[in-house]
């Protein structure tokens, strides 16, 4: 059977998983212990990222939906750096083959160079999914929308501080009942409107604005949202599931990155992690179960 | 004497340079004579890319106003491609130090990811500036605009068809006159007036919309503009440059790629490429001294 991005979301929320684990592994915040046992190797760098990630596959992988390395953590340690993200998505589809891989880049250039963008993710790192920026638009983004089977997550409404300079624009359009609508939404319209012909995409919603996150989902229906800033950047669980949630209560990538990492930085650094993606499973658990008791 | 940006650019407009080879390297269009030279080696394909980049860099710098390597070409090759674009960066500031490396990524995500994307591109490959995505915020970028000798180039109005998607659409804005303007060139207002506190920001607009950038010309005042698009993709010299110039006819960035890279498959590929980037030269140069003559 051909490996679907979609269908090995649904499968996963079928059996109650909402977690993905955001691999942003940073050398400098790796154990210092681990750094140590990789001092005498070739490449130190990239063999104590790999490593590092795999200790965390291997501790959390009963539990989560998807993994999501974010490409710029990789990217600043040169060649090694990028080995590492090649070797860890390729230890991630041979440990655990059911749990899909989003790579993280954000990319969005000219059709032409995307081609680029899109044998680097789905080829050479065989993701089962990437971020894309929507600013170029949809003919841009074809060798994207094109790949039915991988998953095309387009940036919406960011989690960080100032997101809203631009993506909450007012913009004039005949799909805003009264004259405008923030632009953000517009892309979200866009999305689940035009774009989506493959069935293979999604938005990016950050937990820090469960506000707008409730908008997008009205806007794109059963539509899967990834939702960044949970944990280190203060996004809250409760409100992030109440707002998130699609009509059958699934249709979430709720992400945690440094949280989940960096839960303890001694040698059980990856139990810790499991610890953390534990805690939050449960809550996401919790609050599901409750509003469906409502 | 601190290597800035902005100064290596006004040193090479004062020497009438206003080409950029864009170094959009892809193996499957190198001469085959080439990659035969490096079939055996032990890295046949990064190998290849960086002489045929060398080859194109010697033929040309006497030429060139910068060189930008877009990094999906580089990056669609793997550890291979990396380690070619790193090389490239390296030979570049050795063979023509006074030339600015422009490295076309597009990136754009929250603060502290960007801080990777900052490492990678001005530490790991030393370039002179990238190109970023406005859609985060400034607040976002600021790890690139703090890099003060860094040139941060944001995408404003591409050179793709179906740009104006959300490039084009009309924002409500104090700033517009009658009420609306078009996202692109809010954007072109917002780096002008709001993100260039030190003087080293920039915008992109696509030769292919010479309307578009002459509106843009207008917003940013002396900025510098790179202008992608002139060549394979169809954009015109002399409206470009009608359009692009700034008040002292400086201030243009003006790329070409495909055209340059591949206008000979043969051996000659090298002289072939010098004589493609003398062709528009000659056409730029000559279209400058007419409008100072009118």
């Amino acid at each position: 059977m051909t490996r679907n991005f979609r269908a090995l979301l649904e499968a996963k929320w079928n059996e109650g998983k909402f977690v993905c684990v955001g691999l942003d592994t940073d050398p400098r915040k790796i154990p210092p212990s681990l750094l140590d046992r990789y001092r005498d190797s070739h490449d130190p760098v990239g063999d104590a990222m790999y490593a590092f990630n795999r200790a965390i596959i291997v501790a959390t992988s009963d539990l989560v939906l998807a993994y999501k390395p974010n490409s710029a953590f990789y990217e600043r340690e040169g060649v090694s750096g990028w080995g590492a993200l090649r070797r860890t998505c390729e230890f991630t589809r041979s440990h655990t083959p059911h749990t899909p891989i989003v790579l993280d880049i954000k990319r969005g250039d000219i059709g032409n160079t995307n081609e680029g963008y899109v044998h680097a993710a789905f080829t050479e790192m065989e993701a089962d999914a990437v971020t894309v920026s929507p600013y170029l638009g949809s003919e841009a983004l074809k060798p994207f929308l094109e790949m039915k089977d991988k998953g095309v997550i387009v940036i919406c409404r960011t989690s960080n501080k100032g997101a809203g300079e631009f993506q909450d624009l007012p913009v004039q359009t005949d799909w805003a009942p009264d004259g405008t609508i923030p632009l953000y939404q517009y892309v979200a319209m866009k999305v689940a409107k035009d774009w989506d012909e493959n069935n293979n995409c999604a938005v990016v919603v950050g937990a820090t604005y469960p506000g707008e996150l409730a908008e997008v989902r009205r806007i794109v229906g059963d539509l899967p949202i990834l939702i960044p800033g949970i944990g280190a950047q203060g996004g809250d669980v409760e409100a992030t599931v109440k707002a998130g949630k699609d009509s059958n209560g699934k249709g979430m990538i709720i992400n945690v990155s440094r949280s989940v990492l960096y839960a303890s930085s001694g040698e059980d650094f990856a139990e810790a992690a499991r610890a953390e993606v534990e805690r939050v499973d449960a809550l996401i658990r919790a609050v599901l179960k409750e509003e469906v008791a409502v």
